[in-house]
């Protein structure tokens, strides 16, 4: 199961609304007789890649695969029929799957006979889709927002001036999470005001092949020469003030994980909506004493109702006078449902 | 040197004027003939504590100091004279005596026709005692500006309440700095709206025996029943508005470390005059979207302008949702004279 699951993590396959997934043939002595790992929408299923490379051996072999084989014909057909035809001994896998339209693969493969094992390594396949997951069991994307900030939580000074408040190895950093989202958000006065085109670029600046969607929230008219229209990557616009509907329409898109970029007001009323499902905030070791604050109102007036985050991971990024500090959260309780699916599966 | 270093180290030394220093004797093949440490402003220096020790046995040793030995007679005599009379053969020092007053060691050593080497360890020595080396090189007390924030800039909410901003693993902790220091210093203002006791208690919430001294700078009156005020510790008023009128007193009154709580006027205005040396932040991962400002109006206006600190080290403190981060740094080019010294002696 872990090469399956490095299988799944191969690096270069694109983001899109497909799950990652491993899968290793192994035959009765333990040895490896095929692997397979899925390359995104359209391309085959992992199962299927191992099975195109095993051929004739796959009969007889167990089937170890990071998730729960689909029961379904998409592109590609139900990877369960596929299993069985090719005659595979035993099936065992890391994850059920989520998705309501793809599940029953267990069901299939036990009814043919089968046998199925499943929760092998379960927290770490989770954890490799978890936006995916997330996204499939609560039927909306998975939203990490990101702001950058001064120590004295300003994001620029009163004259509006906010290049750069992050150092250069934070501003890497945060493309680099852009670049694992298929999804960047921002509001309509974020665009109108600051004009931010909105790609993913490597460390040499160069914007990647493969760039998320960029969504524009808001009801606010924008000439069409703003930089987010441009022909590096696609827009579409979200004409609503909710949160909840602007995530609907990115849902049906087949979009997974949102990655919310602001302005204040926009990821304010995300995080009053309780739809704020990860923070990573950079920390400039920097202080204004006034200006812009990096987090718009919340409607909070006293301390016991604070928006209360857990900190997951806390990253130094760069030296010496470089050095910014990227901090990595979740709301507590912002989901209690959530919360305790967590606690069955840890 | 390291032995030396260790007992210079020695918990439980009460702060104050004097620095910390340890001493070794050495016989001529290497073994430890006795060793000392300075206890405190008017106890025997460490040299005299391990010439002691030693008795006629000092006779024909190296001294290993982390100091150079002074050559001035205060509440004890000069610890050159003392080494010279009791025939020691060598001495090795670490730090040079910063000291205008005590310097001169060295050459009174050398005089007396004792081989004298300096410079080994001489970093950890410093660090060792970096505030009181600071203090004596720059005339004025080492001041190290701590504040507690949320993630977004705020110390309070809009309704003033601020308890607590911090988590208990990070209050414990600002105790434990607090203890560090021999002056703690407030605003009147502070003093007037939050009534702070400016006590250091140790885990269990319990006083401290040696309590460092309280500062209360600021022309307000003050009602003599305000906390700061009680027998739990000494407490002084210094009616300026000016940092370093205030720094200047201070330093008269043999403090060396000065650990600046705020409010934010007080904190700014040290800021501005360029009298932070360190600041302290326990940054909260908590939200607030509005109320008070962490830290007050420091007069830019515009990026290009932003105070910059350098981060020195990055802590998390505490565990899941208790988990609190800080972050230690100084100023960048606050003062360019020390930063020249501190690379001469990297």
């Amino acid at each position: 199961m872990r090469r399956a699951l490095e299988l799944a993590a191969s690096p270069g396959v694109p983001l899109g609304p497909n799950p990652r997934v491993g899968c290793v043939l192994l035959a009765a002595d333990g040895s490896e007789v095929a692997e397979g790992f899925h390359r995104g929408a359209g391309t085959p299923h992992a199962e299927a890649a191992a099975l195109a490379e095993a051929g004739e051996a796959a009969r007889g072999t167990t089937a170890v695969v990071t998730l729960e084989p689909c029961n379904h014909t998409g592109r590609t057909g139900p990877c369960a029929e596929a299993l069985i035809k090719a005659g595979v001994a035993r099936v065992v896998f890391a994850q059920p799957d989520p998705n309501p339209v793809a599940a029953g693969g267990a069901e299939a493969l036990r009814a043919a006979g089968i046998a199925v094992e499943m929760g092998l390594l379960e927290r770490e396949a989770r954890q490799l889709n978890r936006a995916w997951t997330f996204a499939l069991e609560h039927g909306r994307p998975f939203v990490t927002w990101k702001f950058a900030t001064t120590l004295d939580g300003r994001s620029a000074a009163t004259d509006g001036s906010s290049r750069w408040v992050s150092s250069r190895p934070a501003r890497v950093d945060t493309h680099r999470l852009r670049g694992q989202c298929d999804v960047m958000m921002v509001g309509s006065s974020t665009v109108a005001i600051d004009d931010p085109e909105l790609t993913v670029r490597d460390e040499y600046d160069l914007p990647l092949a493969h760039q998320p969607l960029r969504a524009v929230v808001g009801l606010r008219e924008l000439p069409e020469d703003k930089r987010v229209f441009n022909d590096r990557a696609e827009t579409v616009r979200l004409r609503t003030h909710d949160p909840r509907a602007a995530l609907a329409e990115l849902f049906s898109l087949g979009k997974r994980h949102v990655f919310l970029e602001g302005g204040p007001t926009l990821a304010a009323a995300f995080l009053r909506a309780g739809l704020v499902d990860e923070v990573v905030a950079y920390v400039a070791p920097m202080l204004l004493g006034a200006g812009a604050a990096a987090v718009g109102d919340l409607g909070i007036t006293t301390i016991g109702d604070a928006l209360h985050l857990q900190i997951t991971d806390v990253t130094p990024l760069g030296n010496g006078p470089e050095t910014n500090v990227r901090l990595t959260m979740r709301p507590i309780q912002a989901d209690p449902d959530r919360h305790h699916r967590n606690e069955e599966t840890a």
